[in-house]
């Protein structure tokens, strides 16, 4: 089958075996899967990246000088299913956690990665092997590319259940990214009345409006925590830092308000400077997040199904695997494009 | 009166001008005062900690040109009260938070310091001004000198209230000097059972454990966070960054076991680095804290009159006045002191 393989550092399109299903597994073709920035930074930072997943505890073993087919915001169709194993019936458009069961009997002891691994492979190939039982049927007729969206928007699902928000706190999210627009879709469906969202990019901020965000900001024109004092500045906040680069993390914490909360959702790899007497003095809480609980993924498709969350505007570009590599490089543009999907 | 002034950067002994109680306040001797942590770094890098925590949105007016006296961990004899002022009576001994309202009402509004401020002199000095409502008789003949720890040990009632613990989490304690011997008293007054410690000093690792901790452990030997590996490893943990200088906290992230805790109660002043995707792989929580709340402060006088918190363990020295310069320098030893009380 063709695949976009990581090899040395680049993006190429291969041929690469036929993936065959084991017991618990299913054979499934990608419909359509999303272009992550966490991608992008695989693809650059990739050695620093696994090598800090290392230091913080993980028991990664994946080999940057092996093929890796990275993708893991993907869309499938239902092929066949492994040996003594049942599941969804062929020709099922569903969805799936980035994740895969080894083996027998599933466990924490034999998940592993779909992307990220020299095992498997993710979306960015015309097939690949998901868990039969982590397999959701998408329902209600949602397009195969809204549904592909399940992955990234699930993240902003997750970042505002552990933002814990009180009845009446306010919001600022910093960067309208998938992730800054994914958490203000998840923001407005948890009924919060202020968001007040920043970005550079007039698509963007256009994009945050329409997501939910009732106040949008050029951070070249005004500061968001200026517009947040201005507008609000007395209810408690919590800003959610969805850029990801080195510096915002100091810059929420200078200018947060006592006893406010910042969410970490945007991730940096890179080292960041702090000052920590800004924690201090205004004894403020900083949580990070990562990613999202099974019952967030399946809420989250249902949120898209039922029309509680509205993903069409994100969707900027569509390409095929010999669209990858281009791809890649016109998403290190953000005035271009949002989330771009490759359909293999 | 003779007062230890910080002036040009330099503590000298001089005498001051009488302090007159205005309304709502109340002249009062100081028995003893114990020198903090923040003193030193106010000595040396008061300029920057001004700075930062008017960068941080604080409205601090205190000028270093002029004349200060520090001081905020007392205990002290009742004088006489200001103009239509009531009060405890003559001669009790009481214990105040270290603030002191400018005038009536009281209110946020006129809210100061007594030590840092170029306005009120602190517990440097023979006698000071404190506001008569906040004046708490110390009960129970406690100690005068024992008096004196209520507010250094507030702060550890404090950071063990932020940290929010549940039961069966288990702690470590990063650092024990004071901040860090305040926390293992309120964890173990808190009925948490793993309290690690860790701490160069044979001193104060023979103190945390005389406070509380079930474990002491000696950093040069062994990692204290492979110790809670090896003694505990799977309970959620809460770690206390009781150190305070750069490089602290991003270990303690490093090291963090996935979905935990890490409490910032001691004060890095200077600019610290850290790598946030430890904090974002394993969704870490860092609450930075700060102080205490006025009931934390009484409730933390009743815990040491009534015996719940024995600090007597904790004062290794007593100077007077003309001791204060000197303590000072000795204080930069973690090994010889832990709190030195100034009487002056």
């Amino acid at each position: 089958m063709r695949a976009v393989v990581l090899r040395q550092g680049a993006l190429v399109l291969d041929e690469l075996p036929e993936p065959v299903p084991a017991q618990g597994q299913t054979l499934v073709r990608t419909i359509a899967c999303g272009i992550c920035g966490s991608d992008l930074h695989f693809v650059h930072h990739g050695r620093r990246m696994i090598e800090l997943s290392r230091e913080s505890g993980s028991a990664s073993t994946v080999d940057l000088d092996r093929d890796i087919v990275m993708g893991h915001e993907f869309v499938v169709e239902i092929l066949e299913h492994g040996p003594d194993t049942t599941g969804l019936a062929a020709a099922t458009t569903a969805v799936s956690m980035p994740v895969i069961f080894k083996g027998m009997p599933p466990g924490p002891e034999n998940v592993g990665n779909v992307a990220y691994s020299n095992e498997f492979n993710g979306g960015y190939a015309e097939r690949m092997l998901l868990s039969s039982m982590l397999l959701l049927p998408v329902p209600n007729g949602l397009p195969a590319r809204q549904a592909a969206l399940t992955e990234p928007l699930a993240v902003g699902v997750h970042a505002v259940a552990k933002a814990n928000l009180a009845p009446g706190e306010s919001t600022v999210v910093h960067g309208c990214g998938p992730v800054g627009l994914a958490v203000i879709a998840a923001l407005k469906l948890a009924g919060v009345e202020t968001i007040i969202a920043a970005d550079f990019s007039p698509t963007r901020r256009a994009l945050a409006a329409r997501m939910g965000a009732g106040v949008v900001v050029d951070p070249a024109v005004e500061d968001v925590m200026d517009v947040w004092q201005r507008t609000d500045g007395t209810s408690t906040l919590v800003q959610f830092d969805a850029i990801g680069v080195p510096g915002i993390l100091n810059r929420a914490m200078k200018r947060a308000p006592r006893h406010s909360r910042i969410v970490v959702v945007g991730v940096c790899m890179q080292d960041d400077m702090v000052q920590p007497i800004f924690g201090i003095n205004k004894e403020l809480n900083v949580q990070f997040v990562l990613a999202y609980t099974p019952e967030e993924f399946a809420a989250t498709l249902g949120h898209l199904a039922e029309g509680r969350i509205d993903g069409s505007g994100l969707i900027t570009d569509v390409v095929g695997l010999e669209g990858v590599a281009d791809a890649f490089a016109s998403l290190a543009n953000p005035e271009q494009q949002v989330k771009v999907l490759v359909e293999p």
